[in-house]
């Protein structure tokens, strides 16, 4: 990552990426937990960012929610690892994505802006107004990446993990345009709740 | 079914319940139909309704979302046949699961209402008002069940099935109990709403 000018290692970097069919083992967290220890001293010597990804059930069985995330942090030791959260996971595990994004703080490194079926951002049931409140809330001001899915740009090994079966769009220009334009729309109508909420 | 006394027979009958690796094929959905064509003779001669369940597409990769079931109905060219639609899948497959609901109209045959993360309904991102007023809409008056998973009281197939790798309960009584004054009280909501819509 460090060679190639990269910053960030992110995903899923601590488990498979696929629907395992064994609970998760108090040895296998364990090898985790300290494999993730290691890479991330070699990560802040190279000065390259770790996040890791929490998923949905059905893409890893180690990872699922927020709380979980910072526990494993916690227990790698190091203050070199940060989450990596994505609305598309948040809205089939969390209780609450806002609060789950509060509870982040600081410890929140990345953050993909998915929608619940992986298409056109607006073309589900995410409650995006309460995420980007609660992005503001925290301060938050890493990167904010826009995710989606087409088998028609998307290489096949992934799509069949992510288990793509329908395309809800085919063309990427037109729909990073939107996305584009829909959270700077979302960042702005934030901001502006955020200064009438602050008026006396 | 009949011989145990059953009058519904529901699920994932048109594919395995799994997480498929591959893309569904032209000859597989037709397989399927002409399956579901011939069982359906068979359920009306017993007296047994059919109903498919529609799922999310980390559990089948043939029909994800109400439009699907539909199509995958008038193939069949049976009357017979209807959907089972759940709240917990549609949550993440369907663009608008309410306009989903009365797309379905007369065709939905049984009904599942679970939360996001498959635990205490309100314990999660599902606009309930939204489903109930859709059901209201529709005119709805078969089977309304809670689904709802812990690795406490499942069979473990089943969990391991559908990734319950984290316990969000394990008493199934107050469970179920908040379960029924929960539903109650959405569907009493929405029938106010109707009939205050309703006033001149």
């Amino acid at each position: 990552m460090r060679d190639i000018g990269g910053s960030k290692l992110g995903g899923i970097l601590y488990s498979a990426h696929t629907k395992y069919g064994t609970m998760p083992s108090d040895r296998g967290r364990r090898n985790s937990v300290a494999a993730i220890a290691r890479t991330a001293e070699v990560a802040k010597s190279a000065g390259v960012d770790l996040v890791l990804e929490v998923v949905n059930r059905f893409e890893t069985n180690l990872l699922n929610t927020t709380a979980q995330g910072l526990e494993f942090i916690a227990a790698t030791g190091s203050d070199h690892v940060r989450l990596h959260l994505d609305t598309f996971h948040m809205n089939i595990e969390e209780a609450n994505p806002a609060a789950a994004i509060r509870l982040a703080g600081d410890k929140l490194g990345y953050f993909h802006i998915g929608e619940s079926n992986r298409g056109y951002l607006g073309d589900g049931v995410i409650d995006f107004a309460g995420i980007f409140d609660a992005l503001l809330d925290i301060g938050y001001e890493r990167d904010v990446t826009f995710e989606s899915f087409s088998g028609a740009v998307v290489d096949e090994s992934l799509s069949l993990a992510c288990a793509i079966w329908r395309d809800t769009w085919t063309e990427s220009l037109p729909l990073a345009r939107h996305a584009k334009a829909f959270i700077d729309l979302k960042v702005d109508e934030a901001a502006r709740r955020r200064a009438t909420n602050a008026r006396p």
